[in-house]
């Protein structure tokens, strides 16, 4: 088994993308701190080139890659987030990536993914396997298959987002007690993780996941890798991953403290709160930490806690189905 | 008449805000840029603490007080933004803040004043007048009129964002050819100008106005101070200040090239846009001069161009309005 990534690792992982990805901002919001009792943080990744975190891990790993292996081409499967980054940090690098994505996934991220010139291959999610086809195209030319999130590359890229979220609460004079981060595979929330604790070691983190699909969750109170039971059927189309990851899970059982759940019906709550406090568009697989922190499953009060809102890639229908939570 | 405010004004301000109000990212999008054929730079000032630029200007004009008159109070009238701003920048100062604003403002606006412990003072917009009120409380309290546009403190406060967006463009390496602000009375686009142009100089300056509410294009096409005919029917409830400020315009004349005009179907698409590859919400009026530079109006082909969205209070109705846009 390889060693676990660290924090330098991480570190090297934001020289890298120095320049290419954004330093999203840190926001705060009055009424929502008032209402919650405490201080809450939004680490606004929503508005990541791309319009989510992904490109970190995925310009990660491209860069890392030998020139050689450049030349022969990545490809990679994703329900959109990682499908965009790779397509957009393929592009950055003038590598030619081929993304399978399933034939259900958001029309828009489709789009987005071929806009940034990726050749898209659509599969059908219940009758085919997107792996078996990866790995048909990476034999068939040699292309290297980035995974979504079960690399170290992509948790250490990831991982930038924390560092930053941690950089940016020191310089405003802010130890956080608590910070937590969307899930599907871990990539985000044990590199957010690894990344936070390096600079702020007390901090507390957590992974929050949508209620029926909390694998992590649930492994991390087993204490080894547990699985979902179904595999669609949650508003968080980014969060559907079946189980942890085996570069993930060992890592976040050092760094991540208890999983945090939320329902569908929180997290589109949580979208209408970014819509009308904090000004941002967030998907609900990139709302789920926030929800968790409105809800109070993450207390907030008499604390200082950081969320990362992870993606904006989001239908209107649905946004327009946030909306309507509350009228005003 | 007093001197015009300089550059050395806006530095002073940028000094007093450090730490108050949020240095909001200058965002880029790969996909619009490739549709305009050009980069355009989203400065998005709907993120700033109250949902818009407002705090800027208010925070400076308060911090430019002197204590005793502190003591007594500050009192203002606005449709919203500018009132927002001021709550929070007397609650940030612990001044005491009464704020006139038109029954018929968005609901949102008046409830997010009165968060954040202002005294609202509602009033009819076409049989009352709001100086009035507003001056006779100042009258009998001592209190300061913070006006929402018209004095140097004010527009050299709004300037910080135009100076932040100078040095963020050149930190990226980029030299603007162009920026646009929305302009009602004329506070941020003019100090906007004034705080691009110490940086920036060849850089040209506009103003984008609603159609029918193009009072500053007007008046400098004519070089004297015009009128609007009406004082409301734009879905833009931001920018229908009647004429050019006292302050603002003399120096407008300087630092402005010529105004924007847009239409309010022209500022739904564009806060569509906002939504869909920016995730950032924007107010019609905060959207005016992203809706120039989309329409070509202001061109974007082969040129670089920021445009400052300023503001992001806008009620659910609206914002569905502009969903509807483009089903997706």
């Amino acid at each position: 088994m390889s060693p676990l990534p660290t924090f330098a690792d991480i570190q090297a992982a934001a020289r890298r993308l120095e320049g290419i990805v954004l330093r999203t901002p840190l926001l705060e919001n009055a009424r929502v701190n008032e209402a919650l009792g405490g201080r809450l943080f939004v680490k606004a990744e929503c508005l990541q080139r791309t319009g989510s975190f992904k490109l970190r891990g995925a310009y990660n790993f491209l860069a890392s890659m030998s020139e050689a292996d450049r030349r022969k081409g990545v490809v990679g499967w994703s329900s959109g987030n990682h499908a965009q980054g790779l397509a957009e940090a393929a592009r950055l690098l003038g590598v030619k990536a081929t993304i399978v994505m399933p034939a259900d996934a958001p029309t828009l991220k489709v789009a987005n993914t071929r806009a940034s010139g990726a050749e898209v291959i659509l599969y059908d999610r219940v009758k085919e396997s997107r792996e078996e086809i990866g790995l048909g195209i990476a034999a068939k030319t040699g292309a290297t298959v980035v995974p979504p999130y079960d690399h170290p590359w992509i948790l250490t890229g990831q991982g930038t987002a924390g560092l930053e979220l941690a950089e940016q609460a020191q310089e405003i004079g802010v130890t956080l007690d608590a910070v937590a981060a969307p899930c599907s595979g871990g990539g985000l929330s044990t590199g957010m993780a690894l990344g936070v604790k390096g600079i702020s070691p007390n901090t507390s983190a957590h992974a929050a996941e949508p209620a029926g699909f909390d694998d992590l969750a649930r492994s991390l109170a087993s204490g080894k890798k547990e699985k979902n039971e179904k595999l669609s059927g949650s508003i968080c189309d980014a969060l559907l991953a079946p189980t942890p990851g085996d570069v993930t899970f060992p890592l976040a059982r050092h760094v991540l403290g208890p999983g945090l759940v939320v329902s569908d019906e929180e997290v589109l709550d949580a979208m209408e709160v970014a819509f009308r406090e904090f000004k941002l568009v967030v998907e609900p697989g990139g709302a789920v930490a926030l929800a968790a922190a409105l809800t109070g499953k993450l207390p907030v009060k008499d604390r200082a806690v950081a969320v990362i809102c992870s993606g904006g890639n989001v239908d209107h229908a649905t946004f327009a189905r946030a909306l309507a939570r509350r009228a005003a």
